[in-house]
């Protein structure tokens, strides 16, 4: 049975919750504002109340910045982390040495605060590339993190994570592995420099169940390609990004490895959990005012697929017709045919939502209007195409190109 | 000797002229309205008074326009065209077998006004994807070239193949081949739907030098990835691009082929008209203020360095900063690193103009006023990176990314 109609049968007994980070047992997390960002929360932490079995996923992109570097250190020492330290605002890349010894101290002071060993801290940052962190605000705020009881807040640190995002982006699920309920909660930031083909942003994905720690990278490292390597904002992507997930075993389930029968059912839970974030993500691309879904189908691969869905949700053509309310489906085919994927033959379909504009590879004929107040109505915009050759599929999400895209971006710094 | 140091030292023969695709000997061009579109010229011709040597390349897109197929089986006869019908406003394009068949049916009338045989007309058509062509318009348009010396203007065969382009076009260069002059001219269109993966726009490139067939091939291969492939508006890339070297022999020159003297020379001849053709479509890209030119050396090879000067033409947050004014480094870097290519070290170099802006891989301290105000007072930005490891260069051309861009294409078609 293959894993998507396996998980089919069982998505009933996945629950999606109003819940976050902090909901599976044994996860706290705040925030505050330390004065990187003029008004803003700028700084956020998880805490796991025993070190946790952790995977990760980082940027592809070669300027690695150094709190990656600081990550990978740490986790390398015995993939367990208990601790992390984010601050929003400034990036901390291209800052070089002097850059990878303030990440490396973010670390000491946040473990020294938790009073726990240095290399179960994670570190991250976000924002501006290439300033030095400003370390005197950064300490003072890790010094005023007293009570970690007291000041567990997700919500907090949801916000402390943002940079041009416009709204928090958290989700949970809640499922049962041999009668043990077990909770996954996410938290995640996204907006510019957003790119399929890595770990585009920042996503900390929490989880009180036991999972062996090299299923538990097979897993993200799965879901990852499936959920945040599926977004893109702008096809650029950043220096910085990492998706950490932690698994506490606070939930005292049975240990999960890929031969449990419940695998295929966490890995979807880890599964909803990503793709409710990086659709959150797309939603807040920056200037966005719609989500645009791309299902492909029929595609000789789910490789080609991917191909194909990534070609028309990166299409700048594609994203300011959709931001315009214009039907203009010749954007999405000539998409498709700068993909790099050979089709057998260009007999494709084509459906705007619920209306077909290609079949057979040729104009169907639709009423210009319908489609266009479609386009107009919708807040989520359905872009369905059959490749009618094999099983290959794919879903891809993205947003519009809007004038305000190239406002926040004009701008950014100044 | 390489072909660059040896084009360095000849430079000084090739002289640029203020002309056209008619200054070539034996060549006319005309244009007229037809009705396609609703004021502007939307028919354009072109001549040579004798069968022409061709050379072409085509759009990689997978949906390529019925047009392309037609000028693609008139160039397998005998690899000779002596004339050449473009119209603008429809593309022919997803048009299945009426459209080929419309396609056909341009390129008999047209063989039968100028009373040669078929075989001999290359078609080409570019505008809005999916709609059929006017067949009506265009029989009327095509009877309506009586008199081809009468009609000759190479000023409105340029404007008659321009769809969101702001201006016309051209580019010519004059060279001696062992005492005989010999001419260069060309004529395109591009704005939107340019990207560097192919041909992708229209041009068309005439001169009256005698060439072998299988040299002038090659030679716009070659000069096509140096010039047309390295420019990007937008990423996306259409179902119609072509360009056409005609070359027919009028200034009885003795026939060039890569073993003679001058060889060199005539590719750099060419390469210049490209290049020229190739930066005024860059300049001209939709909404474009500015033209951006991105200069990459030290580079592992020239793939490389190409992979690195495309990654950061092509990068919309990049492009929207040079648009803001904003000296933005970061996302150069940024840039660099998901470009796909590997470096040795990050201790690049990265001038903004006369700035130096990083240095080292590290930011370079340098004024953000200065900066600021070379990016505002120019209208050509140009963008150069050290990468300090071998030989390796390339040169790439865009623009920036503006509220127009959008608004253009928001609403293209209605």
């Amino acid at each position: 049975m293959n894993t998507v109609e396996q998980v089919e049968k069982q998505t009933n007994s996945i629950k999606v919750l109003q819940g976050s980070i902090t909901t599976p047992l044994g996860f706290l997390a705040g925030g505050l504002h330390c004065g990187i960002k003029r008004m803003r929360y700028d700084l956020g932490w998880i805490f796991s109340v025993v070190p946790a079995s952790v995977a990760a996923v980082y940027t592809t992109n070669l300027f690695q910045a150094p709190p990656i570097k600081v990550t990978q250190d740490s986790i390398f020492t015995d993939r367990k982390i208990q601790g992390v330290i984010v601050n929003s605002g400034v990036a901390n890349a291209c800052t070089g040495e002097e850059g990878l010894a303030n990440a490396y101290t973010m670390r000491k002071m946040f473990s020294e605060q938790l009073g726990i060993e240095e290399h179960l801290v994670a570190v991250s940052s976000t924002g501006v590339i290439g300033n030095q962190l400003p370390m005197e605000k950064i300490i003072d705020g890790i010094s005023s993190i007293n009570d970690i009881q007291q000041q567990n807040d997700a919500s907090d640190f949801e916000k402390a994570i943002l940079t041009t995002d416009t709204f928090s982006k958290n989700a949970c699920v809640t499922l049962e592995v041999n009668g043990k309920r077990i909770t996954i909660g996410g938290a995640a930031k996204g907006s510019g420099m957003i790119h399929p083909n890595m770990a585009t942003m920042l996503a900390f994905i929490t989880t009180d169940a036991k999972v062996q720690q090299t299923a538990l990278q097979q897993a993200l490292k799965k879901v990852v390609d499936e959920t945040f390597n599926m977004i893109t904002v702008d096809g650029d992507s950043s220096t910085n990004d990492m998706v950490l997930l932690l698994a506490n075993g606070q939930a005292e389930n049975e240990e999960l490895t890929p031969e449990h029968p419940d695998w295929d059912l966490f890995l979807q839970g880890v599964n909803e959990v990503s793709k409710s974030l990086a659709k959150q993500i797309a939603q807040d691309g920056e200037g966005a005012t719609k989500l645009i879904e791309v299902q492909v189908k029929g595609a000789a691969s789910n490789e080609d697929a991917k191909k194909i869905a990534k070609s028309i949700i990166g299409s700048n053509l594609v994203k300011a017709a959709i931001f315009g309310g214009d039907p203009n489906w010749g954007r999405i085919v000539a998409a498709i045919g700068y993909s790099g994927v050979e089709l057998k033959s260009t007999k494709i379909k084509v459906d705007l939502g619920p209306i077909t504009v290609v079949d057979n590879g040729l104009p169907y004929l639709f009423s210009e209007q319908e489609a266009a107040s479609y386009l107009q109505q919708n807040d989520t915009i359905h872009i369905f195409v059959d490749i009618y050759d094999a099983d290959g599929k794919a879903t891809a999400w993205g947003c519009d190109l809007t004038y305000d895209y190239v406002k926040i971006n004009a701008s950014y710094r100044t």
